[in-house]
């Protein structure tokens, strides 16, 4: 008996889409305003999603109460109210996009997951975009 | 031509998280607050999905009105203002985790469904929260 | 230079309408499945907003971290994953309407806002349903 | 490393649930008050998903301002303020329910998606009611 | 004790902005494709307030069912899945722009809510869009 | 006849909390992470009332394809993938607090309405923090 359960979370962070091997120039003419020098934000709505068996003793694929934490300790407590670009090691080189983002926290996320376990992470960059990625 | 359709419908209900076969100390180590003897509850929000071919002569996977009265019919009407543990005979037993009662509006809504066609059941226990079901 | 800020917060819990000096009979009468004796519940979502002077120092008319942290403990520490009727003292006697759970939210903030600022509470019972209060 | 990217957009519409084969008895027998030859219409919020590779060089699946402008000029702009049964040529013989609706703007976006790409299309008649197409 | 209930509700509808007394290209010109002599539509979304004393017996300003009641018999149930320009009397004269549904709802509400109480009505033509109507 | 007519409108922006006649350490002190001279951001949605008599001859408060004009002209245009401290003159001196930005947004907005109609702001940072500006 399979199941996805899902909890929603969420950060405010400033970025700019920034290639750092790419001209001025190049990013500009590439991104748009979203490269702007002086940065921009969002407030990132986060779903995280963990497929498996539904555990016949608790009823749950995972305790949502340690999803919860999980996603606290290891996501919000290190992105939350900070510049990506500047402040989240993985983003000095890798541009943060949306994709990149959400494939970040995917990787943080996946070693504390049971490996029989699927993993899935929805990241709203703004109420109408919004990206999924599954690894 | 394949697609799916989804309806949204809710109850609101009380439960608590109690494995009739532990302890009272051993529930509530594990479940916490959510397994206070009396009870808390939530307005649960219920999507119900169903996949298969688009019928050439109406243009329907499956009329809209007949599926949400169906859902009317088999769970709102027995699960809304009620206490899922006292009431609902399948919780007797089994724990009322989302993961649960998702599957069990899953098992109630199947045989109202054409055969060769998929459901899903997507259950929020909160707006934070919720299982995603398929059988 | 006044403004209203605005702060969201939820809980979940359960209730049943019902008036201690009234019969069953008479409470079945009036609130209907809502009195139902096995209580039912809800994911209450809950705006508290203060009004009153933006002050030129800060540039706030109170400190959102105040208030969020206010709320937390005045309010969802003793109200969330609670039976209303039997864990709350003021619901006792009180009939647990949700007007009557945002005049006692209500009650429970006003002597931590300063005095010379306005405060309003607004609870959703459900989506669908929502009750203000001003006092 | 893939990934799949949403977009959101929106346009307002009249339609009626019509079958131009059938008389007007049967399409009133069949299709209720969605059947009314004065019409109604609707809010169409439509998710258009995007699913590919992460582009190395730029971090994305597919450039989001791109993604935003194909919708509004291939789907927006010829749907918005319309009459469906009237003023869109596909759904003159086509009943527009939005199964068909979905399957519509699918066909219209797929030529301008990479073949290598999968495009999923969600349209959501009213909040409560949506239809999910991936070709 | 004054409080203020608000009940959502919602219908669907086409209309068109048109103002019989002006020529077709005076109706253009003034409300663009919102004029559009075929129609479009909208998920009128409907949020009907009560203001009044909370009533100490029952703990209620007005009972949420009968409310609900009142919104279904006397909106909902002659408004939905109709044309509001060809199909609602009030708007065969009254040009149905947002306000004028909204003034309209309120007097059709007003004679069935008790005097000393007063009545708010906020009508979504859009979720983008909304007027809020106090007589 | 009087309404208020709303409309919803977005921008995302970096900032940081930031009194420049302070010290570092006291930014630090009392605006804790919000403060952080990185920066972060929001995704700021923004709701403009207008509140006036209906006209007669339109049906309108105000022709909202107007105000959404103004609005995407007066205030998105500018504010859009910003950094509000470094690219909004307003910013340099004054603090980008909600409360601060929704009343250099009501400024901005006022001379371009009509005297004799009153203009609201609300503008939410996050979705569970928000404000509310009068003048």
């Amino acid at each position: 008996m399979k199941a996805k359960v899902s909890r929603k979370a969420h950060f405010n962070a400033a970025h700019r889409l920034f290639k750092s091997d790419w001209s001025n120039e190049k990013n500009a003419e590439i991104f748009g305003k979203c490269s702007n020098p002086n940065f921009h934000g969002h407030n990132y709505e986060l779903i995280v999603s963990v497929t498996g068996e539904i555990d016949e003793e608790t009823g749950f694929v995972m305790d949502m109460k340690v999803l919860k934490s999980l996603i606290r300790e290891k996501i919000e407590d290190s992105f939350d109210h900070k510049n990506l670009n500047l402040e989240i090691p993985e983003f000095k080189i890798l541009n943060p996009t949306a994709e990149n983002i959400a494939m970040v926290i995917w990787n943080k996320l996946r070693p504390h997951i049971e490996k029989s376990k699927e993993l899935e992470v929805i990241l709203y960059e703004t109420p109408r975009n919004y990206v999924t990625y599954l690894g």
